[in-house]
C-alpha cells in the first residue's frame, strides 16, 4: 500500500492510493488517526486499509505534504555509497549523521526554495526509511522489524552555508529544502533495499546521480542500530540514508540549481519525487 | 517573573514562581494555555500573571521538566566565548551550530545519564535564550525584541560519540543529556546579557567554568539573525548560546562525569541548574 499526507481545501489529512485516486483516511478516521504518524504509531492496523471502496479524491486535486510532516526526528546520513572501484578499506568507521528540522520539509510537487542568501542550492537523491515500532538499543539483526516503509528524499543543501563552519546545520536546514515524497511504500511491498533498488536523480530530465541501494556503506540495519544507541526511535521517525556521488557541487564545473529547474529523484518500486526550483520571495 | 514547566502527580503542567511556591497556570488555564509554549506563542498576556494569589503547589512537590519540553527547535552554538587574552582576529567567521532533539532534554534535578556505551560524559554550562515572537530574516538590531526570556542549559556531551565523525550529532543527542532549567526569567526582568552576567559551572561544588556573558564571540542578536536567515524562528524555540573553556575534556588530565557527580550551572540573575549524574540502566 502507498500511504501519503496531503492537504485538501486547506485541511491537512492523510490517506492511501487506490485505483484512480486516493482514499482520505484522515477524513474517515478523524479522531482515531488524525495523521499518518498516529496510524503508524498504532501499528498500521489492517482493518483501516481493508474494503476501502473507491477513491475519495483525485491525486491532482490535493497538495501533497511531506510524507511525515511532523516526525519527532529526521536523522540524515551524509554520502553513504560505495562508488564503483572504491577501496572498501577506505570506508569511514562511523556514519556521518546530521539532523533536519521538520519545518524545512516540503512535499512532492512543492517548490524547492533557492534562498535569497545563496546561489548554491544543490540536490541529493536518497532513500528515506520511516520507523514503525520505536525503541532504544535496537540490534542490527532486529532492526528491519522496526521499519514501517520507504520513501524518497531530496536532501537539498545550500552548499556555502553548509561550509560556514565544520557543522552542516545551516546549509541543511533552509526552509523549503527537504523534499519528501510522494508517498511511503509499506516495507512488505518492497524488496529489502539491500537487494539493490535503482536510485536515480535527474535535473531537467538529465541524469545526474545513479546508484543501487545495495551499495550503501552503512546499511539500514546498521543505521537504525547506531542511531538508537543514542536516541530512542519513535514511530514516524525518518532516517534518510545518504546520497551517492554526482550531485551538483561534485561536478566539474559545479552545477547548482536555479529557479525553473525541476529535480526528480526516482527509486525503483517507490516512484518519482519531483520538485521545481523557485526563488525565495 | 520566573516561568517553568513541571509535572505533578503524573500530569504535565507549567506555571510561575510566587512567594513560598508556584502557581499552576496549566491547571488554571487548561484550554487556553496547556503548556508554556502556548503561553509564549500568545505573547505572554499579562492578565494571566496578574492577581495570582498564593501558591498552588510547593516547588519540592513537583518534578521540574525542561523549561520548554516541546520546542519546535533547539539550536546550539559550540564554544562561543572569547577567553582572556585571546586574539580577536582569530575569531571564526561564522558560529558553529548544531541541533539537539527535544527528547534529549531533562529538567532541573533530573539525572544526567551516563550512557552504557561511553565513559566520556562531559558538561557545558550555557545561557539559553527562549524565543517569544517568531520570524524569518530578523535583523540583529531588532533581534532582542524577539526574546521571551532566558534560562540555563547544561549541554552535556558524550565526547567519543561526538567525534565518531566530523558532525557532532550523536554525541550531542544522547537521551538524558540536555539539562534545561530550572525556569525561564522573562527578558524584562534581567539585564541584557551583553552587560555581562556571570556564568559559572561547578562539579561537586568545585568551580570548573567561569565567564561573563559579555564575552560571547557571536552575541545573541547575531545568533538570532543568523539562524533566522535559514530557518523561521517559532515561539518557544531555544537558542543555546555556547560555552566557555574549562569543560572536562579540555582539562589536563581530562575529567569526565561519573555516576554520583552533581553538576551545577549558575547564571547571575537566573539561578542554579543542578543535575546529578546517573548511569544508564
Amino acid at each position: 500500500m502507498k500511504l501519503l499526507s496531503f492537504s485538501h481545501a486547506g485541511r491537512a489529512s492523510w490517506g492511501c492510493m487506490v485505483t484512480q485516486g486516493l482514499v482520505d483516511l484522515g477524513a474517515r478516521h478523524p479522531d482515531r488517526f488524525p495523521d499518518l504518524k498516529s496510524f503508524i504509531a498504532a501499528g498500521m492496523p489492517r482493518d483501516v486499509l481493508a474494503d476501502l471502496g473507491g477513491p475519495d479524491l483525485r491525486l491532482c486535486d490535493v497538495m501533497l505534504s511531506p510524507v511525515i510532516p511532523n516526525p519527532d526526528k529526521i536523522v540524515l546520513a551524509a554520502i553513504n555509497y560505495r562508488e564503483a572501484g572504491q577501496d572498501v578499506d577506505k570506508a569511514p568507521a562511523y556514519p556521518v549523521l546530521f539532523l533536519r528540522l521538520a519545518s524545512s520539509q516540503i512535499g512532492h510537487g512543492a517548490p524547492l526554495i533557492e534562498p535569497r542568501s545563496s546561489r548554491k542550492l544543490d540536490f541529493e537523491g536518497e532513500l528515506a526509511v520511516i520507523i514503525g515500532t520505536g525503541g532504544r538499543h535496537i540490534t542490527a539483526d532486529r532492526a528491519m522489524g522496526h521499519v514501517a516503509g520507504y520513501s524518497i528524499y531530496n536532501d537539498a543543501s545550500v552548499r556555502d552555508w553548509q561550509k560556514h563552519s565544520h557543522q552542516f546545520t545551516p546549509g541543511k536546514n533552509f526552509a523549503g529544502t527537504g523534499a519528501f515524497g510522494p508517498w511511503m511504500v509499506e516495507a512488505g511491498d518492497l524488496p529489502d533495499p539491500k537487494e539493490g533498488l535503482a536510485l536515480v536523480t535527474r535535473v531537467n530530465g538529465v541524469e545526474k546521480q545513479r546508484t543501487v541501494t545495495s551499495r550503501m556503506i552503512f546499511d539500514i540495519p546498521y543505521l537504525i542500530s547506531y542511531i538508537s544507541t543514542f536516541a530512542p526511535l519513535e514511530p514516524g521517525d525518518v532516517i534518510v540514508s545518504g546520497t551517492c556521488t554526482g550531485f551538483g557541487s561534485t561536478r566539474r564545473p559545479q552545477e547548482f540549481l536555479v529557479p525553473g529547474d525541476v529535480v526528480e529523484v526516482e527509486i525503483e518500486g517507490i516512484g518519482v519525487l519531483s520538485n521545481p526550483v523557485q526563488a525565495e520571495r
